[in-house]
């Protein structure tokens, strides 16, 4: 049984809170064959002995596991990302269910399934992020422990090697877009439509700017070349 | 999701010695709708606070765990008895991969998981009185958490009444647009691009309009009121 899971995607978890979660997780991804970890704002500081006594065989994980002020910065390389939430939100995304993940594996796209908070999970900005949302099928009982949530989609990926050839098809050859460079495009967009008074309402400007950026996030492999496109557009319908 | 597993398994831990893991434990189980668990010879005794604490919701389960002194009086009135581990041991007994777990869930047959220490798991004596014994597929690293264990091995057998229906992933509740609705807009976006200079070659434009046309189409699941906005923002781009 000596698996090894190439370009396995990285794990980022948001505003963990306790040390012993980081901990379990990291352990529960070297179980699965995942190697990188990352982490934004760690409530209780960094480096955090209790996530390195946790983590047993897998606290080189822990050791280079990279910290972050903030999300945006997490996802900056980040071409696919999947955000883990067990309660469904009002909100036009897809869901896949864990039991049929199906993450890519084959190198061409860098991946990501970003876990909350232990006490809250992630906000529907962070949610907003996402290409997909990620959902455990639970009973009603569904509020997981956070290690477990990580410890379940690491195995749902091991296992995806092993289940039929269900790798997903790659028929795009364009190199993807970056989450950074979609943000870019996203920030530009949304002061553009500001001086055009798109948002005539402030109350509603958040709200607002959520659904585009909800909607340009679902672009399925947006590449590098289409979103230049999609600037050279707005840069085109703006001019006088 | 309010999904009740019936006649599900018993969980055994056999000479757990962390509370924490206990807790943890009961709180997969209650995740994945089991509810009887049955504890031998806990380290720390019994009862235990931190097994509690960790529990979270699912207190009710740890409060009526039954302690037992000896294994065989934990499994004493078992009918199919399993042995979750890790390390294939030299014993002429059947694996079964935990992604390929078929449990019966009909109570014709009281059925039992064991698992072990967290150091040591089960003893080769302890396996012998399985039936047959449950392997978590792994990378090299394969000494999984305990509750962890636990958490897969009843997400599976809570996927397991799921697996083989074609039943749709969850998607959003908003009104999809059509693709006749998707086909106004991109008409509506090239010829206002057209007025606006934007197809400086004319030999491209035909090109060019069908990447504009590919990487909206490409969204997932757009809905009409997602199409809605798009075209505010054409709209509002536009204006001078």
């Amino acid at each position: 049984m000596d698996k090894l899971l190439t370009n396995s995607p990285v794990i980022i978890l948001v505003e963990p809170q306790m040390g012993e979660n980081i901990g379990a997780s990291a352990r529960a991804m070297k179980n699965f064959g995942l190697s990188e970890l990352r982490i934004v704002n760690p409530r209780d500081g960094w480096p955090n002995p209790k996530a390195q006594s946790m983590a047993v065989g897998a606290v080189d994980i822990v050791d280079k596991a990279l910290v972050y002020n903030s999300l945006p910065e997490a996802v900056a390389d980040i071409e696919y990302l999947y955000a883990s939430t067990s309660t469904p939100r009002d909100m036009n995304k897809d869901y896949v269910l864990s039991r049929n993940l199906k993450i890519d594996l084959s190198g061409l796209v860098k991946t990501a399934i970003m876990f909350g908070r232990e006490n809250c999970g992630l906000t529907n900005d962070e949610i907003t992020l996402a290409n997909r949302i990620i959902t455990i099928d639970t009973a009603k009982f569904c509020s997981l422990n956070i290690a477990h949530s990580v410890a379940i989609v690491c195995y749902e990926i091991f296992q995806q090697q092993f289940k039929g050839d269900d790798r997903p098809d790659l028929t795009n050859s364009q190199q993807p877009a970056t989450k950074e460079e979609l943000s870019y495009f996203l920030n530009h967009l949304v002061v553009t439509l500001e001086q055009k008074n798109f948002f005539k309402v402030p109350q509603k400007k958040q709200q607002m700017s959520r659904n585009i950026t909800n909607i340009f996030s679902r672009i399925d492999k947006l590449s590098k070349t289409e979103l230049q496109t999609l600037m050279g557009i707005v840069n085109t319908l703006t001019k006088k």
